[in-house]
């Protein structure tokens, strides 16, 4: 490292902020990634404030160095874990749940303020941010950089649906405000839109605008077996265009079901010989202003689910509901404990989810591999882990994979991002024309390249 | 014109598809700008492919001649006029609406389509294009180049949440395409977005993927006069917060009303004394998936209205509200025949509107000039009509408006865009290090910077 770099960042911050050698724990040097490999960082440095922010990037310019946002570390590509010889900037002091704004319906954070810190907040007023991805122990920080997405999608949208502005320091340590407490604004290019999901290459958020909602006090949960994905993808426009605002449209294949209910300790009272005929499970949440209106969409639900060929339709008890969408929620862990070797969350469009999935298990054997899958069938974004120890084969499989889902006009990610785990399958497969595109937007943010280099694209 | 140029576009498309000289109408040298003064360009052409786009931007790099695409030329602020010498690209043989798709809730547009070919077209599958702005004239190209609002962002958001796709012809004539049939995406950087609203400076749009939404049979109008703006303000957010999903929250000032009456041959059959007492009023519109519903909605929006001092609340026949909003909607064309100078449409925080309304009249009365207003309250999205002949008087009052509303958190535009005509206020207001950003970000989509020159900044 540089001489002069460290004392700078310690000129900047002062001493305790910055973490070298024996102070830089192991949680600094890895995310939640499948069979990633930590990397010490260099340094990490604790800033506490937007100045303090900026004034470190400016030193890490200076001697180029590369810069790697942190915020929980739950993100799945690998995009907060560090270069060697790197700093880390970790957001765990800029933590502030700044304003809720009960009139313009809008909370302030900044981008170490996790999710379940501002559901306890927004609670209090009735509103809810309705972005609810597999954690609620992440942050705003890296929701924000990852465009993080999740099971409610199909009501609300994802991350970039939420986020109205944001300030942020650019690669060149200049920090600028974007958007503000509004949806509607035509003032220039929309520069928040471009950094929600850039993945800590374009600038580092140091505070976010974002949307909230009425929190609804009412929500039902319907489990439906069909015998094939083909039922269940064909049933998935006809409940939303039937008005009910689906919050949750889920599918469960048999076999990670199994798993979900054995990790869990759950039953759902569904008899063996419907489990043996089924091949998919669609769960269906709804939400209503009241009582009457739900129990009335759960009616119509469910006669939407029995036309299209359900085996049979369960309303869940509350809490049978909730343990059913947590374990849900929890699907990565039991694939991570099982030892699966990587997980993918492609996006395919919502009509072609039947032919993704019978494709990807046509790929599947023919690489003598395994994978199974749950996903978000509202919105077609599909999640499978992949069992291939071997490198070499596994990455001629997601090749093919990612290949395959791309023809169908779908997308390497979702909602976990391309991070560093998938951006040699970005780099052969997307439009070269894109890609240069994109190195050139990250000059204009980023001229001397230092954040998060190696991320998205080389 | 230098020689060889329009040889070029005619090889490229067809002598029929290149206007020159008397061939180009007066409709190409203007939109519906207030007292902007019509510029004939050099040439006109009417591409009928993505390919021939892409053919002519490349002529056009090549002999360093400016580029302004034109869809319907419905737009307001001047970005759609061309420069002396130019190259205007006309839509209008791009103009078929690709597919409805009915599975996917998805339709894929050329950007000559108008908004009434695709609500006409939606409806027949019971799904609808939910950005309703002034007119449905206007076409999908232009209202995606100007991120286009309307009365019912307030439910649904404006054009940029729901074009999840597009195709583009960049400035130097490479055809790119973003995003897809889906919601979710991070897969680097959103193109998408960012072309959105650029005005015409980044890309040409030659085709986009839009999302539609389940098309409500039932809906229901209220209105609510109230003795002052602020207690029009402070019922907002109690009617969001209660989850009936206004579609439309709009306040018209006193004046205003008054005038679209009279123009329109209206009566609403409000007393004297009320009307005498009133200085704002409040439109609220709902939908509903069942007549019950919508009927429910209603009176709690009522009840809502009446606790908060509305003078009186009467749900108008469906007859009645269709003419109110349709009044609403033509609000422009009665300025612009009273002889209005101006048009702005800033957009600030929802809870500051009766802050930035009064702080509004208070500087056109220390100008000596007149603003009438009204405006879609559920968004915080502001119109004025300025009367103020003097072009110098006019721009001083106009720069101190956008000072005062940018110092509260605002925005220069909501939906209107900054095009050509608050070009100098946006240079001369926005933060000089987000300008600088900007110019970056356009060169590496148009290095040459041969896309309409001039807007948006110099």
């Amino acid at each position: 490292m540089s001489e002069g770099f460290v004392e700078g960042l310690m000129a900047a911050l002062g001493g305790d902020a910055v973490l070298v050698g024996d102070a830089i724990g192991p949680d600094y040097c890895i995310d939640e990634t499948l069979k990633a490999r930590p990397v010490v960082p260099a340094v990490v440095v604790l800033p506490s404030t937007t100045a303090e922010v900026a004034a470190v990037v400016q030193v890490a310019a200076e001697f180029a160095v590369a810069v790697t946002a942190r915020g929980a570390g739950t993100g799945l590509s690998g995009a907060c874990i560090p270069l060697l010889g790197g700093m880390v900037v970790s957001f765990e002091r800029m933590s502030a749940l700044l304003e809720i704004d009960d009139a313009g319906h809008v909370a302030i954070v900044q981008p170490g303020v996790t999710l379940a810190q501002l559901d306890a907040e927004t609670a209090k007023y009735g509103l809810v941010y309705p972005v609810f991805p597999g954690t609620n122990a992440a942050s705003l920080g890296g929701n924000v950089a990852t465009n993080a997405g999740g099971m409610r999608a199909v009501k609300y949208g994802v991350t970039r649906h939420q986020v109205l502005g944001v300030e942020a320091v650019t690669g060149t340590g200049e920090i600028i405000r974007t958007g503000g407490r509004f949806v509607k604004n035509t003032s220039g290019y929309d520069l928040t839109q471009l950094i929600i999901g850039s993945e800590g290459t374009l600038a580092l958020v140091t505070e976010a605008t974002l949307r909230l909602h009425p929190r609804l006090q009412h929500s039902a949960s319907i489990l439906a077996p069909f015998a094939s994905i083909d039922a269940v993808a064909a049933v998935i426009p006809r409940v939303v265009a039937s008005g009910v605002q689906p919050m949750i449209l889920e599918y469960i294949d048999r076999s990670t079901m199994k798993g979900l209910l054995r990790m869990n300790d759950l039953t759902l009272g569904v008899p063996a010989e419907i489990e043996a005929a089924t091949e998919a499970y669609l769960v269906v949440v709804l939400e209503g202003r009241t009582e009457d209106r739900l129990e009335h969409d759960v009616g119509d639900v469910a006669t939407q689910l029995a036309d299209a060929g359900a085996h049979d339709v369960y309303v869940l008890p509350p809490g049978q509901g909730a343990d059913l969408l947590a374990a849900r929620e929890s699907a990565f862990w039991m694939v991570k404990a099982a030892g699966a070797d990587d997980v993918i969350d492609m996006v395919v469009p919502r009509n072609r989810i039947p032919e993704y999935l019978s494709r990807v298990q046509q790929l599947t054997s023919e690489h003598g591999s395994r994978v199974f899958g749950c996903g978000h069938a509202g919105d077609g974004n599909i999640h499978f882990s992949v069992y291939e120890p071997d490198a070499d084969r596994r990455s001629k499989l997601l090749s093919a994979i990612f290949e395959m889902g791309m023809s169908m006009g779908g997308a390497i990610s979702g909602e976990h991002g391309i991070g560093r785990t998938k951006k040699r399958y970005y780099q052969a497969l997307e439009d070269p024309a894109k890609l240069a595109l994109q190195r050139r937007i990250k000059a204009a943010f980023d001229p001397a390249g230092i954040l998060n280099p190696g991320c998205i694209f080389d």
